[in-house]
């Protein structure tokens, strides 16, 4: 059995659930799937980083409480991330991106993928920013290098959404994809369907750690507009900016409006589309829709997301699901791993180091 | 490229959609999977069978009304079926198996079946009695002739449900499967919701060609218990019989209990499980159901079929599509001769014919 060495870019809560899915139940995911997984380096921009090419002790770091860990002082440890220099130097065989993005420019994630396949590494990530703003760029970059380039949990977390176009749909012609992809502004709607106020709704959201300090990516619908231009992009095969995007979110919209919709059996919904035009064009949006009782959509309920795909043979088919949580995050992150075992288990990048019995140091 | 040469069991709705998918669309979808489909023969209960082992002309087959189509007096026609002597002697790489099914013996499609992989052809079948009551003696038989057996459309037609179990939740522990698999029975509890009686709700089913002229295996939940069968055996690992899965139909309730339950938020729901106990063995069982509006469920309207799927570290993921309709199913059987694609290419049964730019006989 082979192993691949991965390089943990933040060490937030998914890349920490992710450890802890390793450290807990390594060895049956290992029977399972046909491959063994060893953390050997960690980022953090708080911890700082920590280095250990036979293998770190998962163990104690998930002891600790995860806003008092620090990396400075152990073997191997700093507490300068030096994310560029792990990144790039450190032999992992897969970087694991699990930082954040700024919306405009999609850094720091953008900077972590690029290094991570200018050294020829497999990257998985669950940052939409880097896949949204250039994912046609690192697609490229990652097949001249030879190495998988995964990012499953860019939109709905770990919920299948770009693999079950990918491995469900062959010879179907997918037409457009409709979606809720924002739990907060999905959770939001539904608490003014039922008479509370949007500032309310907002502070709930806050409360129940759905909606961030800051609500407007949320409320405001540029989260939504950067998911609707992966799918646009990777299900349509667009290449679309951020601003051919037209984005409308829920700030206007009343209990009242909400309410009324309700009694003629009509549910708002927050909808990113992206519905291929008779040019061939794709027109790609984010607005608020008032959607009959039985379209796929009208029925996902608070932070539940989903994609509703419209095909030429099939009709309708919708996935629904988690689209957030650190968890189901992590899980993503797992599903693109196996992806890359799968997609490059034959070729020179698979993982040739055997096993040893004991992954922990002494 | 290579082919693939089909015998189609069956000409009725399904065989013949994918007759005019092969027709119509062979050439595009050839350039896209990477190999051909001719057929060879086609057997029917009331056409006959007709055989040309350089490949049948369908369009003139397809141009004739399905009631009065026969092959008698067709070069290679007859007025006989003879679907034993077609699937076991006639030279198909793949036998695609449309024609029905008893509910108690899964006949004459479980004989089909058997016939086709006794003979070491790949199989492909759209009917649930076979994979219900015989399906873990079929994948044996299949594995030791090294032949394929994909079933895809026998629960939900071509929207992907089996295979989004096999190909999307690699390290997932998927604990039960609820299901809406029965889209006449759906109907008749949405019309219900809306004062219809029970008996104005199967006629208008009837009407609309959801329901047969004999409802009881809708009414009953006798088609659903198949199903439920397929999604425990399949899923979970079980190995149930129909006794084993305790069935209550929709036929007990009323209107008044259905409008009842809506107005406190609540939808019945025809609803088909299989749930891992905690001593390892399955539960499984049909009955209606009265679902909060959050339920995953609880939202999937009309002929619209899904399942929901529990796991361990992904919570609930749904997935909702087309339960029948002839061209659906027909996709499920190309979904189902893609798999066999991707599973044997590498192996003798791969189709190793050259494709001739002629494949219609002058």
């Amino acid at each position: 059995m082979g192993r691949y060495d991965l390089a943990l870019i933040g060490f937030g809560g998914v890349n920490r659930a992710l450890a802890e899915l390793i450290s807990r139940s390594g060895e049956r995911l290992a029977e399972e799937l046909g491959f063994a997984l060893r953390v050997v380096a960690i980022t953090d921009l708080r911890a700082g980083s920590l280095v250990d090419t036979d293998g770190i002790d998962l163990a104690p770091l998930l002891a600790a409480e995860p806003g008092e860990l620090s990396f400075a002082g152990r073997a191997g440890g700093s507490a300068d991330p030096r994310n560029e220099w792990v990144i790039r130097e450190v032999p992992a065989d897969i970087v694991v991106e699990a930082t954040f993005t700024d919306p405009t420019d999609g850094e720091p994630a953008l900077s972590h993928v690029r290094w991570a396949l200018e050294s020829s590494k497999h990257v998985c990530t669950t940052n939409k920013g880097p896949v949204a703003l250039a994912g046609r760029a690192l697609k490229q970059l990652a097949a001249e290098r030879g190495v998988g380039f995964e990012f499953e949990g860019s939109v709905l977390s770990g919920t299948p959404i770009l693999r079950t176009v990918e491995r469900m749909f062959a010879g179907l012609e997918v037409t457009g994809v409709q979606g809720i992809l924002n739990g907060t502004s999905n959770y939001i709607l539904g608490r003014l369907e039922e008479g509370v106020e949007l500032s309310a709704a907002i502070a709930e959201a806050q409360e129940l750690g759905y909606a961030e300090a800051d609500p407007t990516a949320d409320i405001e619908g540029h989260d939504v507009q950067l998911k609707v231009m992966i799918l646009a992009n990777e299900v349509l095969g667009a290449d679309l900016r951020r601003e051919d995007v037209f984005c409308e979110g829920i700030s206007a919209i009343t209990p009242h409006e909400v309410r009324d919709a309700a009694s003629k059996g009509l549910r708002w919904k927050l909808v990113g589309s992206a519905v291929r035009q008779e040019d061939g064009s794709v027109d790609a949006r984010v607005a608020p829709l008032a959607l009959p009782a039985q379209h796929p959509l009208a029925g996902i309920s608070g932070p539940v997301n989903a994609v509703a795909f419209h095909t030429d043979l099939l009709g309708t088919v919708t996935v629904s699901g988690p689209g957030a949580g650190r968890i189901e995050t992590a899980y993503a992150l797992l599903s693109d791993i196996i992806a890359i075992h799968q997609r490059h288990a034959d070729d020179d990048t698979a993982p040739t180091r055997p096993v040893l019995k004991e992954t922990h140091r002494v």
